[in-house]
């Protein structure tokens, strides 16, 4: 880490946002982001903008029920009374649910070993009128035992590339998938995935081609071929933000929590 | 009922609603409203603008997981076609989950023998940015044990009046509470209510009295005498309208359903 870092305290948050009216996590030009609004909090609350550093990008549109990142700081506001303070000052649909101080290496993205999404889809031939934002509306039969056969494709450590959108700098395209779930609880459908960490677009991509098996147009058995070809061509459609949430981040135990 | 309907279709729709951006049900000046907005689709889709019956007037920002109306027409275009057309001019907000035919007589508010409201509250001293718009954000203690004994003094055939707000022009406010329950799950705490009817703002001003005794303000067993007054400056506040959810009307079964 950063020299910096060593006589600085390393506050880690957790977040909870409706992603609904943001670009995203990351700082960007002419666009509103979780990481600026944050950021603009900050400066009000500790008098200055520190640097803050997210455990992941997420796209526009896309929720997140938690979310880390962590800063570096020498001002020597409580955590709680830190908390209170940006709750206070974020707008609605940006929530702290903790602020806690992580030890000195501390990285929320690089100390990161696993992260877990779902994906929620509305599966009724009529919309519901609360999840219009929340969750994709899908109006077709869903063959679950297909998909399900299908998601068994996806376990294990594979190049993902086929599974990535073009845009992405990233030079290692290898992951491991853990876990990857399809449940149905009344018209609610969620797909719950886990991973070592996830390419860009990796979860939309993957929803999008389990959708493509429940239409028939991939069998469950295409799914390691698809893989192997390593061609985005090859797998299905980018399904939609707004049925998207990062759940959960996987970090190793922290080592000030050992003590 | 008037003598028109009697050669004409009696048709009956079950609708979902979020009220957030609707002066509630009740047709206004210069505001809009859930049966405006309905009756604007239904002039599109059936040539004319037929008047729609509702179960109840709701307050502006109430929503609705089940709101019956009904309306007669000569036309004969099938109710599942009717249903569908509906839904796909309807803004996203506003869902038709059922349509169909009723008998002659039935009328969606006088027909109703009962309503069960739900009031939601988000209790957790952080916001729920999903539910900014769906519950009631309470960051206090609530004494689930002294509202729920609170509770127990509405049920019965009650004169409401001191849980009526000001504006009604309900000749008879005699009501019967036949269930108030209070859960948590998590987080989310769930008033549900059921009565023969409801006054105006009842469950709101019922909902505020119970947090008052969590708060309190007043005793469990102050109820039943807040009730006798009659008063409504002796009741507890109106509580915001974004947490509460028509969830249930009931009907006697339909002669049609009998046969």
């Amino acid at each position: 880490m950063a020299e910096q870092s060593l006589d600085k305290r390393n506050i880690l948050l957790s977040l909870c946002y409706d992603g609904t009216a943001y670009h995203g996590w990351q700082v960007q030009a002419n666009a509103g982001t979780v990481q600026q609004t944050l950021q603009n909090v900050m400066e009000k609350v500790l008098g200055y903008r520190p640097p803050v550093i997210g455990c992941s990008r997420t796209d526009a549109g896309v929720h997140a029920n938690e979310y880390f990142c962590n800063f570096h700081t020498d001002i020597s506001i409580p955590c709680e009374n830190l908390r209170r303070a940006l709750n206070a000052n974020l707008p609605d649909d940006i929530a702290v649910n903790l602020c806690r101080e992580a030890p000195d290496d501390f990285h929320a993205r690089y100390s990161a070993c696993g992260k877990e999404y779902l994906y929620k889809i509305w599966n009724s031939d009529t919309r519901n009128p609360f999840l219009n934002r929340y969750a994709l509306f899908y109006p077709y039969r869903l063959d679950l035992e297909n998909m399900r056969a299908a998601a068994a494709g996806f376990l294990g450590r594979h190049d993902f590339s086929a599974f990535c959108s073009a845009g992405s700098t990233v030079a290692d395209t290898v992951r491991c998938v853990t876990l990857l779930q399809l449940t149905r609880e009344g018209n609610l459908v969620t797909l719950r995935i886990q991973a070592d960490g996830f390419l860009y677009n990796m979860v939309r991509i993957i929803t999008g081609t389990l959708l493509g098996v429940s239409q028939g147009l991939f069998q469950a058995a295409d799914i390691p071929q698809m893989i192997r070809s390593g061609s985005r061509a090859r797998a299905g459609k980018t399904a939609p933000p707004h049925g998207l949430y990062l759940n959960r981040v996987f970090y190793e135990p922290m080592a000030a929590d050992e003590k």
